[in-house]
């Protein structure tokens, strides 16, 4: 069971060009594809006739014809022509979604589309924003529902474990941690301070002493965080966030799109190809411990579950979800 | 649920072997052989002991043995030897299928035997008829229901679309079609007059000037159907017809059984080419297709379908098939 | 369903190591290890918490960390630490199961622990025993329930026909078995009198004239079996015996754990070479047989099954199972 009424990544913005692009987004088929003028549609990937999917099919100008026997629908999902016969019933149509452009990646509105709100889209600024450099690496396709993701982003103490090797931080459970509450947020906060800064962040900000640093998740059910780092002295501050929004394409697999912003070494290729590489490798780091973990649950969905401190943040996202699949 | 009382294309006859083939049919698994004089044979393929695949075994002379426990089985299915004991009760045997070898196909009877009627073979007297060559390509395995098979050939439509690299002819459409229906039979007929022959039928009847064409699709329910084709002015003609007869091999999937008959070109190897070559690949055209709308099929079964105009013979057929199944 | 309360092997004692082996069992997820002073350890393979695999963990001295949230279980399954908080709940523990090392085998308890009694291991002492070689093959993974197993092991007559090619003996059906029931146990006779040795007896044993052979059978519910086999004469006697232990994975698929003792040809590499090599290819020539008849089993659950004279031991121990799980 889906959130209906909310926005998804559907895509990369460069994803979607002229060509049909077919993605199953909460089990529904979805063909996206750009008009002429660039702007990108989202439609129902089924024809309302026989149920082909219309990416099999091709673009006429900004309209998509059916490649079994040629219905032709419009970017509103309106048929506009059936071959062989004069006028087309009104039922004649497939889902049009809600579809925007931002921050590179392409959202699409799952739920009743006089619901899509833009606002309800997560303000991601920084990624469009000339002080910030933005690295949106490919999304990873991954073998688990989407929540075990909410989950690992909002427990900060995985990193001790599965990512010992690259960014690991033992200390990290030294320091306690804070939970609040808001309306459609779960934060998690906490503050490292005055101590050594890793290699990356001296690297970055050329701190000559300690700094204070902070780990700062914020969770917008169903599936948007932020993970907010970086450190400060006295007269220097450096920031970096992760973005997440992974997008169920079924109950038990994911197309997980993830970006980083930072504002240093905004022209320091060297830098960017920590983002791009060392990053990157970091979150895949996670799939096979998230695979694993889907697996034992479809093979015994009712093992019981033991609920440590570490799970304040994400139990209280998932009450948070649970009110608003309550709702939808 | 199929039809049972039914016959269906079991093999091509060249298939059967005195290697035993198994082949599963209406999800009821079968094994194929033949006699020593050559008399093919259509058996359960699950010995009636521990249920396994005689067609593992080996043949003695006509009878078929187990290759587990040594169950030796003849032609009409009874058990006639159990190694270790010296009495075979009654109990002991298959189910043997009525097979009747015709047109090259081996047509097997699924219902009960008793009501097995080789009348109820489709006439298509063609294929054994010298005034006519028969092109019988190898079947084509496809994951779908033999049903969406079944629309495909009563719906010509289609071709305009699927088929608009090879035979597509985006004037179908302009000329209307007429459906009858009888007893057992959906006849979808569409007169083309007065137009320049196609390449193929120039090519074959040497017409000078404008002809008529036809295209008749005569179905028979469950699965089979002729497509007539050809054309003709004032002096002369030309037919050529498709047969085919899908068989379900389980709700999924289908052994595609076909050919082609005509009464042209029938000593000329290019056109025999153009048969077993084009032709075949137009049909292989239809298989993602076909296989797409399976998939988009079990991903949402109930997903609603507009019916058209084109739809009239195809669910003439379906509705056909319904009052056979109730009947069955 | 399962038998609980029984042991089963586990694992070969040489595919335990200081590295976790990950083990489906009884449809149960199970890790084994060695401590540090060699003793093997069996725990459930599912962390308390998130239910990661603890064989995706490390060791750190006899006790196994989670590679998610690095929480920490020792050989008994109590958790001794949670990273981030300080006391650890009664409830944070895996399943810790009974494992006891024999004929360089593992042999796990599968039911409740306070019921696992090592008398109940079956006695295969000859594995142990210098005057006896013991030959103990990598086991087999079989796509079948390992019922078809016990089922094929205790029935002696499929020799002929499945193995025909390799130890097969059409004469076995001339000699009456008898089938005898003891409270755990059936035991299945047949001895082949006055007859000239197999070449293998021969080679072994040198007799210059004809033997007594014997084939008995004593299978144990759930699934240890002893095939005895041997002949003698008025002078000499040799001694060979296949044991054979298949451990259900699933309810469709078994590690089939078997081996061989004999008490001749000790120290005879071209003897050993027989077992390690020929007796492993005739164990190999039942497991197509066995998967065929799993895939029918599956296709038509409920299919009929007519009963022979060579079932009356498959039979009993069927019942004897069916009464022990009442029991369990």
């Amino acid at each position: 069971m889906f959130l209906r009424g909310s926005w998804y990544v559907a895509a990369r913005a460069a994803e979607v060009t002229r060509q049909p692009l077919a993605r199953l987004l909460l089990n529904e088929p979805v063909v996206l594809y750009r008009c002429e003028d660039g702007a990108a549609v989202a439609l129902e990937d089924r024809c309302c006739h026989r149920h082909l999917p219309l990416s099999m099919g091709r673009l006429e100008g900004d309209q998509l014809r059916c490649g079994y026997h040629g219905l032709r629908f419009a970017p509103d999902g309106r048929c506009t022509e059936i071959p062989g016969q004069a006028s087309v019933p009104p039922q004649a149509r497939v889902r049009a979604y809600p579809l925007i452009e931002r921050y590179q990646w392409l959202w699409i509105w799952m739920g009743a589309p006089e619901r899509a709100d833009a606002a309800l889209i997560p303000n991601w600024w920084w990624a469009d924003h000339r002080e910030w450099a933005y690295t949106q690496p490919e999304q990873i396709y991954v073998k688990c529902n989407y929540q075990l993701i909410a989950d690992n982003v909002l427990d900060v103490t995985h990193l001790a474990y599965v990512h010992s090797s690259s960014i690991g931080a033992s200390s990290i459970t030294e320091f306690p941690a804070t939970v609040e509450r808001e309306e459609r947020l779960v934060r998690l906060t906490r503050w490292i301070r005055d101590r050594a800064p890793p290699p990356l962040y001296k690297r970055a900000g050329g701190f000559p002493d300690n700094v204070d640093r902070w780990q700062i998740v914020e969770h917008v059910p169903p599936c948007y965080s932020v993970n907010f780092a970086g450190c400060q002295d006295a007269t220097r501050r450096i920031d970096l966030m992760a973005l997440s929004a992974p997008t169920p394409e079924t109950e038990r697999s994911t197309h997980y799109f993830y970006g980083f912003v930072r504002n240093f070494g905004l022209a320091d290729a060297a830098m960017e190809a920590i983002f791009a590489g060392d990053m990157v490798r970091v979150f895949h780091e996670d799939i096979p411990v998230l695979e694993a973990q889907q697996r034992m649950r479809e093979l015994k969905p009712d093992a019981p579950s033991v609920d440590l401190k570490v799970d304040a943040a994400p139990l209280a996202a998932r009450r948070m979800l649970q009110a608003m699949l309550e709702r939808d």
